[in-house]
This record gives C-alpha cells, sequence and structure tokens, in this order.
C-alpha cells in the first residue's frame, strides 16, 4: 500500500492518564467523578455544570493507548495525529499550567514514540502538543513550551481553543505566539469548547445538542473570523492552521461575511484581501458528516483565489473543488460520537468515511488524498 | 415578460412613518436620532447602545414608499414584499404591541394597496405584517392579529424575531399561532435580531461586522434548530416558514446535528425524521451573495428526501440541486447594505443576483425561479 493510500485520523483526542488523574483529584467541573451504577464501577466525565444525564460516561477509550489503536485498526486508520480534548488546561493557574502543559507533552512524545511502526520511517502516532494558554500566563512561558514542543519530534503542532490568554485569540499579545508556532512550523489545530453562551439555547432540555451541533461550530467560526479581521494571517503569512468541524459555519457565512467588510467603515480597508480569500490559507478537517458539506467546503477553499488582493472577483467560471480538496483531511472526534447500538463500527466513523467517497466532483486521487495523504503532506509525514 | 421572468424581492425592509414616529419620540435605543452634521440635518438609527460608528445613518429610503419603488426600478426589480425592520415591536408593553401591530399592519396593508400595478391583477408591492410578540401578551391577542392580517389582501405573511414572547419559538404555549398561521396560508419570515450574546465578539473595535456576519445567521440557525427539536414542524406540516440569509448556518451544519440528534439519549428518537428532513420544508431566501453558498443550500434542500423516516438515507447518488432551488427566492436586505462610493446599482444587491446567475448545475429555469416565479409561487401571486 502506498502512503498516498493511508487513511490518516487527524481530529482523535485523548485524555493522558496524569490529565485524568488530575481530573479525578478535583472536587469542581472539569473532573471525571466514579460512582456506583448496578453494581458496576461508573465513570462520568463532568465537564459543565448541570451536565445533561448526569455527564458522559468515559472509559478506557478515553485515556488508555491500546484502545486509540484498536479503535484504529477497527475502522482501518493506519496513523492518527492525536490531541488532548478539551477542556485542555484552560482551568489552572498560569504556573500550574505551564507545569502541567510541559509534562503532558513530553508524556504525548512517549505515548506516540512508544507507538507500533506504520513503516519503517513512520510510527502509527503522533501528536498535537498543549500550551498553558490561561489568564496571566507570560507570553515567555508560551513561547517556552513551543520551543519544547518543536524538540518532540512525534509532536506535530498544538491544540489550542478560542480564548487564548482571556482575551481571544485576537488578542495583539499573542502575535509573538503566531510568529514563533509559524517558524517552528507547527500546525495549530483550532478547536472549539463551549464559547458560546449556553442562554442561547434556551429553556427546552435538548441534552448536548445545541452546543454541540452549533455552539461548537460557531465558536471555531468567530475564533477564525476575529483571526481574520486582526491581521494575523496578513502578518503570519506561513501559519498553518487547522479548522475542526470543516470550519463551522465560516464557510457557508464568508462571502456575507466580504459583504459585511465591505460595507463597514471600521472594517473596510483594513484587510490586505477580501474576507473569502483567507479561506484558502486555511486548513479543514473533514468532519461534517455529509458529501454536500465537505464538497461545499473544497468549494470555497477553491474560490479564494479568485479574492486576493487585485484579483478580478468573482469570474462566474466555476471553481474546482478538487483543488480545494487539498486542504481538507479525515477525522473522527474520537472518543467522541460512540457506537449506536448493534453497531460494530461508529456510526460517526463511517458517516465521514462515506462523505468523502460521495463527494461529487471529486476523483478517487482527491478522496485518497482527504483520506490521508493531505495529512501526510501537511505533518510532513511524508517521508 | 412572462410572470415567471419577473425579479421578485421577498427580503426588503420599511420603517413605515407611523413606526419612524415612535422611533423619533423616544429617549433611549431603539430610537431615532436627529441632529447635525456639518450644517445638515443626520438623522441617525440608533438600535443598541453603544452603536459602534455613532448609528446607521438614515434616510428616506427607510420609510418612504417611493424610493422603495426608486430603488426596485433601479435594479430591475418587479415586485417587493415588504417587511418591517428588526426590532419590530420587541421592545413595547403589550397593550401597546396589539395596538401598534394592528395600526402598522393596516398601514402596510394601505402601502401596498396604493402602490402602482405590475399587471392588471397584481401592485408592485406585498407586505409580511407584525404580530405582537413580546413576553405577557396573550395567545388571544396573537390570535386576534393573525385573523386581522389574514383579512388584509396585500398582506401575505408575517416577519417576526427569535424571541416569541420570551422564551424563544420553541415555547410550547406559541402553538396555536402556529397552528393559525398555518391555516390562514400566512408564509412566517423569520429574521435575526442582535439574540447572540455580543461577548462573543471579543474587545476589538469591529464595527457592525460580527454581529452582523455572523451573530445574525447564528440565531436564525438557533432559532430554526430549536424549533426542529421541539416538534413544531411534525405538528404543524403545512407550516410554511422562510429563512433570512439562506437559512444562516443552518445547511451547513445540518448532518453534524443529525449526528449529535443520533449520538444524544435526551432527543434521540424525539422527531419523526432525521434533522435533515425538515430542511426539504424550508423556505431559504437567496441572501447569501455567492454562487457556492446558494447552489450549497440546493443541494441541502434537494437530499432531504433521503433522510425521511424509512428512506434509505444517504444513496450514494449526486442530489439534483435543481429541485432544491424551488424553495429558494432573491432578496435585497434593501435599506441595509447600502450602495458603496461611486456605484449606481447597490452591489449588494448585484452581487445577489450575479450569485444566482453563477450557479453551476442550475439551468436557465431554476435561475428564473430563485429570481422570481418560486416568490410568486410562494405567496399565491402567479394569478
Amino acid at each position: 500500500m502506498s502512503l498516498a493510500s493511508r487513511l490518516v485520523d487527524i481530529h482523535t483526542h485523548i485524555y493522558l492518564p496524569r490529565y485524568c488523574a488530575l481530573l479525578r483529584s478535583r472536587t469542581s467541573v472539569p473532573r471525571i467523578l466514579t460512582s456506583n451504577r448496578d453494581g458496576k464501577p461508573d465513570d462520568r466525565l463532568l465537564i459543565l455544570d448541570h451536565e445533561p444525564s448526569g455527564g458522559r460516561p468515559v472509559g478506557p477509550h478515553y485515556w488508555e493507548r491500546d484502545e486509540k489503536i484498536k479503535f484504529m485498526d477497527r475502522h482501518g486508520i493506519d496513523l492518527s495525529v492525536v490531541s488532548t480534548a478539551n477542556p485542555w488546561l484552560d482551568f489552572l493557574h498560569p504556573s500550574e499550567a505551564k507545569t502541567l502543559a510541559s509534562q503532558l507533552n513530553e508524556d504525548l512524545e512517549q505515548y506516540c514514540a512508544d507507538s507500533p511502526q506504520l513503516s519503517p520511517s513512520l510510527k502509527r502516532l503522533y501528536g498535537f502538543g498543549l500550551l498553558p494558554l490561561v489568564p496571566d500566563i507570560s507570553i515567555t512561558a508560551l513561547l517556552e513550551t513551543i520551543e519544547q514542543i518543536s524538540k518532540l519530534s512525534h509532536l506535530k503542532g498544538i491544540i489550542m481553543g478560542t480564548k487564548g490568554i482571556g482575551k481571544g485569540l485576537d488578542d495583539d499579545a499573542l502575535d509573538p505566539v503566531w510568529e514563533a508556532l509559524s517558524k517552528a512550523g507547527l500546525v495549530v489545530f483550532l478547536h472549539p469548547h463551549y464559547g458560546v453562551d449556553a442562554k442561547a439555547w434556551g429553556e427546552k432540555d435538548n441534552g448536548h445538542v445545541l452546543p454541540l451541533a452549533l455552539g461548537f461550530p460557531f465558536e471555531t467560526t468567530i475564533a477564525t473570523t476575529r483571526l481574520i479581521l486582526s491581521g494575523v494571517f496578513d502578518r503570519h503569512p506561513s501559519l498553518r492552521l487547522l479548522l475542526a468541524h470543516s470550519g463551522g459555519a465560516l464557510p457557508q457565512l464568508s462571502s456575507r461575511l466580504a459583504s459585511c467588510i465591505d460595507h463597514d467603515p471600521v472594517v473596510a480597508s483594513r484587510l490586505a484581501h477580501d474576507a473569502r480569500w483567507y479561506l484558502g490559507k486555511l486548513y479543514f478537517d473533514a468532519v461534517a458528516y455529509g458529501p454536500e458539506e465537505l464538497g461545499f467546503v473544497s468549494d470555497v477553499i477553491a474560490r479564494a483565489g479568485r479574492f486576493e488582493a487585485g484579483a478580478s472577483g468573482s469570474t462566474g467560471a466555476t471553481v474546482d473543488r478538487k483543488l480545494g480538496s487539498k486542504r481538507m483531511m479525515f477525522g473522527t472526534d474520537h472518543p467522541f460520537f460512540p457506537p449506536l447500538k448493534g453497531t460494530e463500527k461508529w456510526r460517526s466513523v463511517v458517516e465521514n468515511l462515506e462523505a468523502i467517497d460521495e463527494v461529487s466532483g471529486w476523483s478517487q486521487e482527491e478522496k485518497e488524498g482527504v483520506r490521508g495523504g493531505n495529512a501526510l503532506s501537511l505533518f510532513n509525514l511524508l517521508l
């Protein structure tokens, strides 16, 4: 099997044992609470106060490497780029966050380095490290952690929430961080975590559906838009940002965004390019559960070049969504969205694989790229 | 010119003179504030406290019918279905809201009835009425207003925000309202109004961009999703809901929504169909400013039938986006997004017309439908 036909999962999470131990030791959220249910120990992850359904049942697939490998084998996944799941270090004081980030980065390096070989030159597991992105952290501490990660050979990037050091990612104070990440060639995986005010979801009990299905993608959309508006991509053109959940709603709202910018005296002329141009500089996971969604995202990436400053804008010609597919890559969101009753494979995973396979206008070559080749290229694993 | 080739604008707003008089009389937002700028009277619409850029400059195109007709003539628009702009009656006490709704409905009827003829049987202007949707209003008052509107022959629907009578549109108390609207055959135009918490936009001054480009579509998406989850479309299958801004982010998040519902013990099995099915029951304006966006929305509408309960789900076959186009219709969002310097036509309008013209996979017939025929059909104006 050639490397180009590998299946690579770039959206897959882990709660490392050291992180779980911390969560188990805590008396307020986020925490793992063990109780007894029907005579068996029952671990529940509580992220929010008033968690729906008494918290999310968690088990070894949240923390054991063997379970990750088993999951990969069951679904034909050759290689995974693993990231700590939210809420990362968000709830810690700066000194604790710094220490734990450093320890978890070492742990994740070991987790990957000791994983089975995929080929003589590749392991089956690589990772996204953590930065201690919490309020009152020093920028120096962040830069030191980037330096640490860049020396850990199995860590290929970092995962990041949307809060930054308290003021969001459009905070000018983060400029040295973007600069250092760009220089180190680390991919930034932007991932949401309950960043939308829960009042929006109303009073009805809809479980986790509204914050997960809508809130998470909105949060990614807002954070990325704020990054665009703050000029981060103009100042750091080599920054590689990978967006969770196919960029949330950003693709569908990007032309409206461009129109609103054009019509706003505060923002018009601030950016080097039309807002749609920046979408062509981003990377998108293919975790959208439908072929029409994926095809559309690839359209939006493919059309971006039309919106470079000085270009003609819309030309009327059909965009070539094959080109857009190069910036998209398969992910599972494991260990979330677990199998539904009676299915051996996880339906959420099968749906995402089928979605890639069914995108109209992508040839076999583009589909294989999205399944793995694009990720191997992004993470410099095409050895 | 056949009726099928008419250009019809279904997303176009008016602040009727009676409503403007109220706004001018107020000392807190929403209000119209007249001051003197460079020796000329300067009217500013202030909707929010701390309005960016000192409020939105407003003029006769916000309130005069002749200006609406001039705008229509300049852009080749034959017929408009006009609605009061946000914030409607949201800020009023129930009795005031009821009285003013009734008066404004009569005013709008007159505004339309006195408009020029388009053909022997059609005027150039039709309207969406207002319901007094404010906290503590009685359901009886709402039903009486629906009754009033249904007797005003130029009013073809109502425009509605997302707050309902205080608890959102998934409030069970509104069931008789949906029932009455369905029976009366009135189209419900769902429109957002600053319903997303402004804290999400951060501390940087980005003018109106973030609430308008992202907040408005998010609000529509949340409200529609909450309607779906509450079973409103299962209970009121003939309800005709038209979504502003092409449904916001709902199309792009609909497969994720379906997956989140499947995986949530609180919600799974509550709905009669997969979430994606309901998108095929909705109507969408074509106010998304890009051809890829519009084509995608039509894909999502066209695929909905696959997700009817008992249907096969995804079939792997390409969807026929031509079918989806039947539920989409041109709009301008006049008088917002005014012309940019040096352009005679409004760029926002031209962009939306070009977007329709450039959708890949729509033939001339579908494009004409979206430009006007679909709206004439939805509003029973194909006489």
